[in-house]
């Protein structure tokens, strides 16, 4: 395989063969898509916030024990990962309720849950991500039983250390997506952790500081997603 | 409390106050509905039908040390049952592909399910009985874990017990609904199980014996039901 050949482009994100087929290279476009896709923009400088931003929290999380894609940084809007054979869940840790969760069920936006709520959707675009249950999972043979309870171990893991990393900056961390894969048998956490996948709120103001200011015309964008990357990053 | 007062009235049955507050008249009536209430009919006989055949179910399951609300048929569409605290779950369980589930992920029709799939959805027509998973039902306090736990024993004990039964008249069990509800602080299994609420196929030609006959218009629905009520009562 070539060094450089196009592996897989998503809809804010491009995978790049590396020198060994055991990595890759992620880039970070400038495109934001928001309702399944139905609403579409490229905005300059998303993919860097993105990027840098993914790249310190895969940092911060490995540094504490969690497997993760990560190697390292190319460049501002790009970074050598280990090349997962990805699982096709939608992992989504929910601390306080809000988005599908209010709208799906009797919750009230803004009540904390505690325990975490952790859903998993199906990654299947032409089927809308279809919420799944264990035995739906197991069913399917996405994964194994054993790896099942890991990713919901290291789901809980990485929402206490990124709850922790968040909350020193008065940033709340409502509730996030992330994506699993398979590396020499294990499972690492792969594909992104960043404003496009988190929902964050301002801890005094209550604002949102994520994709949710594109999908309602909250403001702007990329000022917020500017304003969490200096944050995270400062 | 009068006895005879109308205590709630669903899409097929209606509930009635009997002389002690620990019991009620459960009236099965002959309307017949679909797609969330979108198609509906009244159907001469219907009622009969699924009364005398939930009447013998929970009869049978009953002997088999599966506690439910039924006390003894009243006449050919009514029982009498205990006076449930129903609990907002329709429990769901598959042994082989078909429905929802093939509609919404990739399972072939007719697939085998083993183990089988349990899936619990919040009933709430308002929401069109929403998709849960266990975190989301603890936090709804829909129940507690023990409560969950037993719900789902109860469900495979159950759905063994009508495999072995139906397997004995030619028909394959191949998903039904269950409600449960609390009863002196123990979960009983209460609402009804028939055509209604199963699905069932003649094991030697695969047709429907169910409320797919109704649902896709495919044959005479009062002759079938007629058919498995003929094939378990006697």
């Amino acid at each position: 395989m070539n060094s450089g050949e196009l592996l897989y482009s998503g809809k804010a994100k491009s995978i790049y063969a590396a020198e060994g087929d055991d990595e890759a290279i992620m880039v970070f476009r400038d495109d934001i898509t928001a309702f399944d896709g139905g609403k579409k923009d490229t905005l300059s400088r998303k993919g860097s916030f993105n990027s840098r931003v993914s790249g310190f929290l895969f940092d911060y999380l490995g540094k504490a024990g969690i497997k993760t894609h990560f190697v390292e940084m190319v460049n501002d809007t790009s970074m050598r990962v280990r090349r997962l054979e990805m699982i096709p869940l939608e992992v989504i840790v929910r601390n306080i309720a809000a988005g599908s969760l209010v709208r799906n069920y009797p919750f009230r936006e803004g009540t904390p849950l505690s325990p975490p709520i952790i859903v998993m959707d199906y990654k299947d675009d032409a089927r809308h991500d279809p919420m799944l249950n264990d035995d739906i999972i197991l069913a399917l043979g996405l994964v194994n039983a054993d790896e099942l309870e890991t990713i919901r171990q290291m789901a809980r893991k990485i929402n206490d250390l990124l709850i922790a990393l968040f909350d020193e900056v008065g940033i709340t961390l409502v509730d996030f997506k992330i994506e699993f894969g398979r590396y020499n048998g294990e499972i690492y956490l792969g594909d992104e952790i960043s404003m496009d996948s988190m929902r964050l709120w301002d801890t005094s103001t209550g604002e949102s500081l994520d994709k949710d200011v594109y999908r309602f015309e909250k403001g702007d964008v990329m000022d917020v997603y500017r304003r969490v990357a200096e944050k995270i990053l400062d």
